[in-house]
């Protein structure tokens, strides 16, 4: 019911437990694969969620052979929605993807209890995995303690997995691995998603939750270190690249798993500078404007994001050309 | 009307003017004085606001001689709090004050659009003045140019004045004087409540704005300035000290108007360590555990953010103590 | 004797005590006042110290109401000189100053032997007071206690009294106020010099080592924060500026000790934005420039750094020009 | 000759060339395989340094399958040393190790002609290349064009090929990517060693230095990401942990080359959390603590470096323990 949910939450109460959470062990849900973090299009006149377009982007994507999909993370702009699109979007999203796909939904807010009954909404709309980000406003003013209290309270009180989110570069947060550990004990976290690629945390991390009972699963946040992060224990990823280029980042986990080295690495080498064209280097607005070159519906960002220049277009692309990704 | 507030804006329109600006002039706001950030309390049980443990706080608040209150800012735990509960609370605050006192409530999101509604929501329900944090998660990634637009669509758009709110402990971004000038050539942005301390940055600011039409105000967003900010011509602040020592906070404006610099630097240099005690080395936990101790309502925060241990509570207090403003 | 010296100082002893301290206690050298950091002036030719040309500058700033004078500072390119060249430098500049005027030298090194030994030779060589910048290569590897021991060695070893030299934008490291207020209580250790301009922290260190025998000196190391620095206590600065503008950087004090604040306000507004230039605008290039433009010799910089360009040149004395301060 | 050296370089000229760099050219030298990074054992007594030690140390280490090593850098204290010093520890050195083993020696100073002076006394005094870090005291002070122009200056003056260094941990600077691109096109300047771990930017460098005539080698920096540096094309390494566990992190790259992939991973997984250990977490006083473990000398570091506390060794042989390294 959305009502309690747009009037503040009142009557949510912490600590609630999911009367049955064993049945979401860490077992249900292999996140082994590819999930393209989606980004959010919008009304070129109105500015609302274009849901046509988003529709035609998805009759695409579903040809290529990913696990699932993210939806509202930062490549979705989700801090410019409201906590109601937020939640529509989900719902959208369900109706136009196969059963058989993963929906990773990103149900991350400040506030414990605002996370909290974000997840639960989610999950009623479709959402099989929640996607939480680290809350950073208050940055080191949060303990480490409160921190993983609040992973905890989400979890406890979230229908569907947890995967704990770690992006620095946005948030200026960096989860310890002692927190990260401490998590992985959580039977409803499952694992983690890291955009930051400290390549050696993450082989540590891995290292070091080998015997949580049931696995605690690492997916690499970018197509940047994509083969690095396979080639020490990596399960997937989560790649803005993988919008434009599914088959290609998809392949890179097939050569690996292959032990095809040589033809990997080549292929990794071609992905790294495309795909910073599309996340620090030119960002959202990048990442649509490519979008739109490679016959997907990109449009425009929200305020404050800028729409591309015409030269800035020109420099990404070429970017691609250099990769041998684009060719006009 | 909170429906469409609620549902995701999507009948609010870009660059929509307001009729007549020109009643927003800057003149018609003189923010010369301080305006304490005031904490939002919970109840201890529901989680709830405590709007009863507010008017006890306000009754206290209102005979110190404040110029007037910042609701919704940092210490306010905003971000902790729902669109429709910040917008609940300026309402209610509004009631708590007299007249005379001036009402600065943050009303700024990661969109331009969220900010344009929760500032005409906020102005509705009492607001005198919009204190509008600079949009932060996407960092870099904004570009100035969009930070701009950003600001002057929310102050175009908004019913009464803005003040631009920078604080880069808890976004990670500093505006660069550059964009400050282009803004504080917009007739509805009055002026800067800057918490960052670069008095060098803060005195250029001022000196740059000196030939604005109707001028630029500059508010210290810390008492452990704001002596130093006054010398170079802040013309206030906004304290979180000033919560428990109203008088004392206010005292070195006094001093320092009267040109009694001796006895202004005495008390500056007492503020310093207890001013930082309830900022960034106990954050606010540790303002709210100040609250109690001096005979305010301070209560707990939400989670992420978790109580003050007893023990940090003794060596908060010993701070006030060595300074002299506590003595139990 | 040089051969020890450039023999990588094979026979000096840790903790060798210097036989009476007690005559360089604190009250021996009153700081009160300005101290421009000089730059060093290379010949066009053969890069070596041009000390003809250090010499016709001299004979300018002699001139000036300065306290002292401040060598192989971060402004004095210090750490392209040799270990030779620093000495030398010292011992040169000594001829050309008045006796009553101090020589305060930059002695750091990163080793403490390294440091105890070339503040042996600067003092040897005629500097008054050591300034010894925090070690930073090993930014946190090196803990608050070796920290604390480096200072304490370098200070119980030296014939002339220390003053700490805290400058981040260089070194990264921050020296905390509790590693500043061990310090403050030896006796050898006479103030500090803080180019942050965190006059917060300067603050809270004036405050706490108010009691400390004999005093713990401030110097403001910019003339961004002159003005402030004052209204909480700091005695003195060094600031580069003074370089160009030596009596108007000397005038602030004045108006402050008289009081005139609403003068002394208006003076330190002009004088933030032509600081800013020549140091972390512009650089020691800058700087460099700027002696040119004044009258004094700057000429090149040895490499990394790069002569500024026609273009930044203009920019640079543009600023001075808004400013009030540079008419052509 | 020591004389000119000792006295502060006035002799030397900017721009002269090396008669004939055709045999520095890049296939000279190849540079696949592990580089350990030496600490300096310093006499208990005297603070010297043991080379008596050192040689013992080198019998042991000369019986792995190492390629070469590193002298003079991070780990060998070289900032603590001076400038004679690190001339004498190179000869010596070389004395200590087959024909067949290269020396790679740290020259890097802040300026560039005592860069230059320092890389010929090492080339003269047997090292077969020149380590040479990026000059970081004026942080972005120096331009990028100082930079490139700092390196060239150095690898046209050099009789031995260059290899950057970059360690953003230490020096607060990342060289970028376009500066790194023009720099490999120097004849003299071979590759990069590259401490950072940022392995998209180190993939993205290998990618686009391809086309160089003669080629860029990249080195991985740490034991942490050896792998995944492979896995993207860097040839070799230069490995605090090599040190104490040549022989295992030899290993990972006989693993990849032999398509091992499944060991080299569950290798490198355990290699992570030691290596860690002895660079960032316990820095050198750590890894001279683990040498003295594992059977070599370890001994003092210089202050302000303080040595190992009792616990923190323990804390550390724990986590050699952990990974199956150390069992005692």
């Amino acid at each position: 019911m959305m009502t309690a949910f747009a009037t503040g939450c009142r009557s949510v109460k912490f600590s609630r437990q999911i009367q049955d959470l064993r049945k979401y062990s860490q077992n249900a849900v292999d996140l082994k694969g590819m999930f393209p973090p989606i980004p959010t299009p919008f009304d070129e006149k109105e500015g609302t969620v274009a849901y046509d377009k988003l529709h035609q982007n998805f009759n695409k994507w579903n040809t290529k052979p990913f696990r699932g999909y993210t939806v509202m993370g930062s490549n979705g702009e989700y801090p410019f929605l409201s906590a109601f699109e937020r939640v529509e979007l989900v719902k959208n999203v369900r109706q136009m993807i196969p059963d058989g796909k993963l929906l990773v939904a990103g149900s991350g807010c400040e506030s414990t209890i605002e996370t909290i009954i974000m997840t639960e909404q989610m999950a009623k709309h479709g959402a099989d995995v929640a996607l939480v980000i680290t809350p950073f406003y208050y940055k080191s003013g949060v303990t480490q303690s409160g921190l993983a209290r609040h992973y905890e309270e989400v979890a406890s009180n979230s229908p569907i997995p947890v995967l704990i989110y770690n992006v620095t570069v946005n948030t200026g947060l960096d989860l310890p691995i002692e927190t990260i550990l401490r998590l992985s004990n959580h039977k409803n976290i499952i694992g983690m998603k890291d955009s930051n690629g400290d390549i050696a945390k993450l082989t540590n991390v891995i290292f070091r939750t080998k015997s949580v009972p049931g696995g605690f699963q690492v997916l690499a946040g970018s197509a940047s270190f994509l083969l690095p992060a396979f080639s020490v224990g990596c399960v997937g990823g989560v790649c803005a690249l993988a919008n434009m280029l599914g088959d290609e980042v998809c392949r890179v986990q097939d050569l690996f798993d292959n032990e095809k080295m040589e033809e990997a690495k080549l292929l990794q080498q071609r992905l790294v500078a495309p795909n910073i064209a599309v996340t620090k280097q030119f960002g959202v607005p990048g990442l649509k404007a490519a979008l739109d070159a490679f016959g997907y519906y990109g449009g425009k960002t929200r305020l404050p994001l800028e729409d591309l220049s015409a030269s800035s277009r020109s420099q990404m692309l070429k970017i691609f050309n250099n990769s041998g990704f684009f060719n006009q």
